[in-house]
């Protein structure tokens, strides 16, 4: 079984929160790191608290792993440990790497990834390079069930300079075709080769929700390609982007992480007052259940007013 | 001073060779790895001999971080001992990671792979989700001289799937432009905004030697950028291929890898036996400097006829 059918049932039962652990340091409510060690263990034990409080609520997790780079070799412990944690509790994982290399190189990464310290259920990957830096990934969606989210179509800005290029010749139906549709022509092709019993393919798209008015059109040409959607919250998407992109109420996980994460910081006490300052990780990870709810349920709502 | 200019010096001083340490486990003697407590810590030992045998001949050195995050943590551990190695000696070592990623993710990279456990000279990059994946780290040039070479054509078969594709709209010259040509395009627009003393910018492009006669156009339309050319060797580009991408004798750097490390297993003993079974490091070390003297040799000498 694909990890992706997987998570095809993890969001029909639980909705479509994907939680982003991407913990920066300043995400740590501050007297949890003056009691930690180190800021790699105050952001491992942090982890546990808002994985424990979003479990029941998110579809799956994932994890940047830039932030743990950043703290170094520590970091990185941090960063195998929250894994384990994840895939312990029997949820299912995605490890951000974007890694995209070739041949040899890849079949490094995906041991690395797939296997051993730091093994994940999915991982995402980048495309430049072509579709020898993707395939040498796929063996283990036969081996392990593992599966991928390739960058297609992101929502940051800077997706103009080379994702939206229109390309020369053949149009696609109704409009041009750009650099993204070839590189979801591309992972269309693969997942008509692995598709599981969901009737999604092994390995899906990153697809950002933009709000530009053309996602419904991406999510029906794309139709076999399972959604990884970022740019919900902090980065601008709503619940109706986001919704656009789902196909019947499934076919994708919308992830947000600040606006989970960091809910502590805009959160009131009983009496009124902002009580940042004296939060523990027991509020950080309450305010994160609520706002992982609240997102779940906008979501669950914005689907149905499309339905309507 | 941008790293950028010290690489130029070093290419004028000592030829064009970047040795790549992509130690794969199998690259290393069987005696040593059965001498070692772990293939991690033999393929640290094995990296020390390999860069003191050839640092005379390098004018730099590439770490694929692949071939040592499947090792997993204690893999880690040798990637960054292997940087610091390179870096106490004094000489310039590039971070083969192929990041890209957006905002405040490529800062935390950036801080992890240009200060910390990791710190390198310079990084390689994956432009597919747009130079807000690429600017953050650009103020790592100031502040510490840090260089980046990014993606920009590879030489790998699958570099037909997205990088040549070709674009709607104008032409550049005598033919079309095409996905790479974007990407090239803003580099050298980053170049022109950041000039290092060489002429050259302080973050150069990854352009293959692809034996496809197109390479000395490739060099003259991009002259402001300076090249890491992999493809040579193991991978099928020659000599000329590679002096077609260089510009007046500097201007890029040469990767090769598996033809420097693994010398030794084509090497004969003094009696015309091949000794590769009882071979160990220094026998290896002794391989690879000559394979990397005749690989400076036969790019110099390329040169030299492009120029006759």
């Amino acid at each position: 079984m694909y990890n992706m059918d997987r998570l095809f049932g993890e969001v029909a039962e639980r909705g479509h929160v994907c939680v982003g652990l991407d913990t920066a340091v300043d995400y740590i409510p501050e007297r949890e790191r003056r009691r930690a060690v180190s800021d790699a263990q105050a952001a491992l034990i942090f982890n546990r608290a808002i994985i424990d409080a979003t479990a029941d609520t998110a579809a799956c997790f994932k994890v940047q792993i830039a932030c743990y780079e950043e703290m170094g070799l520590a970091g990185l412990e941090t960063y195998a440990e929250t894994l384990r944690y994840i895939r312990g509790k029997g949820r299912l994982v995605i490890a951000d790497i974007k890694r995209g290399d070739i041949a040899d190189t890849a079949l490094r990464y995906a041991k690395a990834h797939f296997d051993g310290d730091f093994e994940a259920d999915f991982v995402t990957l980048s495309p430049y390079m072509g579709m020898d830096s993707i395939e040498p990934w796929l063996s283990w969606a036969d081996s392990k069930g593992k599966g991928a989210f390739v960058l297609m179509r992101t929502s940051n800005r800077g997706m103009r300079d080379f994702e939206y290029l229109e390309l020369n010749g053949k149009e696609t139906g109704d409009r041009t075709r750009r650099v993204y549709d070839a590189v979801g022509e591309k992972l269309s092709a693969l997942a008509a080769a692995k598709k599981g019993k969901s009737g999604y393919g092994a390995f899906g798209a990153v697809v950002g929700c933009t709000g530009r008015g053309e996602d419904a059109a991406v999510r029906k040409r794309y139709g076999s390609l399972f959604f990884l959607i970022p740019g919900y919250g902090a980065q601008g998407g709503g619940a109706g982007d986001a919704a656009a992109l789902l196909k019947d109420g499934n076919g994708g996980i919308v992830n947000a992480s600040r606006s989970i994460l960091k809910a502590w910081t805009g959160t009131l006490s009983p009496d009124g007052a902002s009580n940042a300052k004296d939060a523990d990780n027991a509020f950080a990870a309450e305010a994160a259940r609520r706002a992982a709810v609240n997102m779940r349920d906008d979501i669950r709502a914005a689907l149905a007013g499309l339905k309507g």
